[in-house]
């Protein structure tokens, strides 16, 4: 048990800029920054039709509950970092596209960037973090820097599907996971705002979502693999297959999964349920703010995870596990639920910024 | 090639009663018979509430399309047979708990009946029919007739989560079917009316449906299986592996189902969807009425099939496949959609008095 | 401005009694008492069906955030009061029909009876209270206990869909309020659980409810009007002409209603919408736990009040209101909304059982 | 009655190009011209980004049925007019914006341009037609075509919002009808495709749709009123007030409108069921292909009109209504209902054209 208190003094709330701040996730990271107990919201950044507007004027607030009094007056800036930002926490909710060229200006002006795009995610001197998980790779930091010349870092968090996912397999590593099959129900916030039509969603389901498969096949090995000094090693395929189908659902929020899993070992069913509930990790022994107190919940009723009821489980942090029975192809099945934008994007990117702040990292 | 009109001479039009012709499917089957060519609408039955009334009275009409005005104006009937049904068709949308006492009746009384209803699906002596794939199961009536001392007959079709799997499946048998593994994303007809409530879909998908799993498993392999002369031989579960996780969500019509298989053999895709393409039976041989004349479509494009755009292929009664592409864990996955209430409940049960009658079983 | 400390003591929390605890507005009671200052949840009832189980196992929770842990262990127990409960609070929930025999045996007990049931709400010696328009209905209590012997009393509040709606109006009486015309846009939760079928809603919306549009034009005279010592006085339809058209939409929670409104006098979009804005009464003058701190919101933004972002608005107390201008027809049109489970029912019982307490009629 | 026999002789099949051909509703336009029996679909326009594609890869067919596949190999080409148009058909389903100055082209050089685009609704010599209300309107053509120097001519249809009402209301006029009073729930497709995001739809309804309420007002005092000789003659604001409130709702299809009325005389409800029971005009006597049978269809359930069962009434092309019953502010109020991209759209352009054509107007 590690004492935060001896590690991270609180002098000050540290100012944190949010990049793509009017988006979908760029809310969510507004509504979580809101009350935190570390970070202040400091700066707002978004296109080039929102440069100079009003925040609460620019944003289309898509979040249910009412946008922070305290965001609505900030100017939204264009995405060029200032000077020095040593010390100063970026969490970026930008697309891919524009990540790949803003988010390194941040990280070599000195900023710990915390990513919510998928542009680096796989980079070979990246980390791709989920704290309960991995936290360990952020010992690839320091490669970066000095491979990349940067004072400030970059920091990935996965997929908004592939989080849940690696979450639920994570405590099942030790009984030797070698093959994982998964189907998606996800959300239409996952797309972002505008995102999926109306028309495509009422009364229907669409069986695709471009590059989610490989994302969930690929993110989960790098993950659940380990950084060995010098470079990361994945999961091989071999050792660990994973198969996913992506669909997207008419629900506004909770990627809903199918996953079946086959083990090296003998497993009982209340071995899988008893590593889930024991579940925790580093942001629970070192109660990160948006850690949630038991990361995994398994729910016993016939009918459970629902994206409606389950979503907002552990403020939006906790996956919720359900319906574990044999499968009679792989070994087991069962279902997992996620809040896309919290847990699955915004939360992820805040917990691991916040990760990084307990560990001294922004130093 | 058969030539149908050398088998059935159509001296007049064929009657036929509908049981529990109030609910979703027997609405469904009304709307079917509406302008068949060989068989006529006789006479419905529903329950004691309805029992006298005019069936336009008595029905809440849940299809998109008007009743046809000769059904509105029958009389509700008890669901009792009359003396001698010999020469008569009952086509059952009964629940299974009343189908199991009432189809008894019928088939005894001398009428071919054929359920859409649970409740016989899986007896030793009566065929679980999907008529391009084992119309041959149809022999076991003989038996079915010895035993029991029918002078009609029960012949049911399987579930309507089943029906789509099972046709997307029977031209694969040929390269050694050897696992299956089926998530589904069920439509709210399946539950019939009222069904699934509003609060429970709205916004929501449910992972669970009560038995449907395990129909999937244990119909399919009696449909894939063979007839020997006195009983059913289903695949055995070790040959073919079939794992299903069953999911309610927000569309009307259209069961879609996520598919992975493995087979003994080499197979390319091109192999596989050859063999859905040129896949028919005796249903298009004879050119049954409700017969799609392609049971199986497989379309390129990358987001298809969906259940708004895909459910009324071949009026309902065709197979939608979609997405075959490599499985990480098995060899191949695909989609598959089917409508539910069409192909998968009334189409099924009509399409197999058709076989029945073109084989000329009602003499 | 009056003191309640003066007038409410709390030497003890009040022990409440929810009636139709496990149906969707029983649901919101249980949530909103969970910890709530003043009363505490001794007992629930439901059905024969549910009774002498533990209420998380009788409940289907539909509320989107989980039961409250205390209420869990409680045994549903049979609507039938104890010899004395004076100094109770009952909260009812039931069906109207039940609400009919089942309340007045616990006002003859000896208890406050708080119901949201349409059984007694127009009934002679009865208030229907909403606290910020007619608190001084109370005052009916004395006949009504003459009249029936009663040592408790009974106290309704409106249907879900007249309260917002009487609500937007009162603070618009001063102007001479001569005629209303309302469309409602309804929620699904409106009509409890399992309440309205998927299929009718889905892609749907339905032009109708039972019932409902004669309670918004009846109730709202009666709320609107004044008692008068003896009687009450609703405003006479010739003096106040409403018309309403119901409609139910596939929304979960809110009803929004488009509002047309003419007056005696002269006014100004101005003066309308400053006595909204002004709007409050004895709940906010006495700081009822339940009340919003204002009662009734305007936006001034195109396209609100939606029921997705202002259901919420007061934690779903307060009225939302937009679009303000003048209607060609009558004088001036606009948008309301307010969530129906909470402002339009538990929360409207609950805001009256704190009124009655905050005045001392409890002792 | 008119013999359309002798007016209009079929020599060959008339080409008609669609102009915004891969919108929604000119996809509907395809599909209504799939097999008619007068045109020919000849030409099919599309933006900068489809130009020079096949129709097949360049649409995003979103209408429930197939897309005709005559359709699937034209060329989209650039909306520029070839030399001469004379005899050939023009319907456009242009954005307004590029209505403007796209449309003026076609008809001068000499194409009948039928237009759902709002840019010339208003024009002072340009009909806005629907053809039961208003055929006569027509005789502007001669002004039209005098003033602007065309040897072609425009005719406009109303929007997708006041097509239903004013079918509804046309027959009313002879009570003496002066005030109008509706509110709308307009389904998704009303808004385009992409058009409304899911997340704007799932769960909620928007109570604004940006200058429908002032189309429903000013359009239907044009459609209403006269055209006496050399100008139109709108009914004026005074002699019937009209006043609009529009939702958007998660329907995918069909415009349901809440209505009151307010008449000179006294009237009874047998009045105005017979009335619109009774009405037909120009199309339905000179049987246009498109024209319903009934253009006005009323049905006695209580919970009728509903968009999912009623708006595919006449093929799309009928008014369904339903509810008439007294307003206790104005005289009476009723629902009506009308599919927005049938009738309200694609349908009445096209029913525009069979109109002028059967009026040899194209000679």
């Amino acid at each position: 048990m590690i004492d935060r208190f001896e590690t991270t003094p609180l002098p000050r709330r540290i100012p944190v800029t949010v990049l793509g701040a009017t988006g979908l996730v760029g809310q969510r990271l507004i509504a979580l920054l809101a009350e935190h107990p570390w970070f202040v919201l400091a700066h707002v950044t978004g296109s080039a039709r929102t440069q100079g507007m009003r925040y609460g004027d620019a944003v289309r607030w898509r979040v249910e509950t009412p946008p922070p009094s305290a965001a609505l007056d900030l100017p939204v800036e264009p995405p060029t970092p200032a000077a020095s930002l040593a010390g100063h926490i970026v969490c970026s909710a930008l697309p891919a596209s524009e990540a790949e060229t803003i988010e390194p200006l941040y990280a070599a002006a000195g900023a710990l960037v915390f990513s919510n795009a998928s542009a680096y995610r796989m980079a070979a001197d990246v980390p791709l973090i989920i704290p309960e998980i991995n936290p360990d790779h952020l010992a690839a930091l320091a490669t970066q820097r000095q491979r990349r010349g940067w004072s400030g870092a970059l920091v990935t968090n996965p997929n908004c599907s592939t989080i849940g996912l690696a979450l639920a397999l994570a405590p099942l590593q030790r009984f030797g996971l070698r093959r994982v099959l998964v189907t998606t129900l996800q959300a239409a916030s996952g797309a972002g705002y505008p995102g999926v039509a109306s028309l495509d969603l009422l009364d229907n389901v669409i069986p695709y979502i471009g590059g989610e498969e490989d994302k969930i096949e690929t993110e989960t090995r790098k993950i659940l693999g380990a950084w060995s000094d010098t470079a990361f090693a994945p999961i091989p395929a071999d050792a660990m297959r994973i198969s996913a189908t992506c669909t997207r659902v008419p629900v506004r929020d909770g990627h809903l999964e199918t996953v079946s899993v086959e083990f090296d070992e003998r497993v009982t069913p209340d071995d899988i349920i008893a590593a889930w509930q024991a579940y925790a990790g580093e942001p629970q022994q070192r109660q990160l703010p948006t850690a949630p107190p038991q990361p995994l919940v398994y729910r016993k009723d016939a009918a459970r995870p629902q994206p409606l009821y389950d979503r907002l489980a552990g403020h939006g942090m906790a996956v919720t596990l359900g319906r574990l029975r044999p499968c009679e192809v792989l070994d087991y099945k069962f279902v997992c639920l996620s809040h896309n934008t919290i847990r699955g994007a915004a939360g992820a990117a805040l917990l691991n910024a916040e990760l990084a702040y307990a560990r001294g990292l922004l130093a």
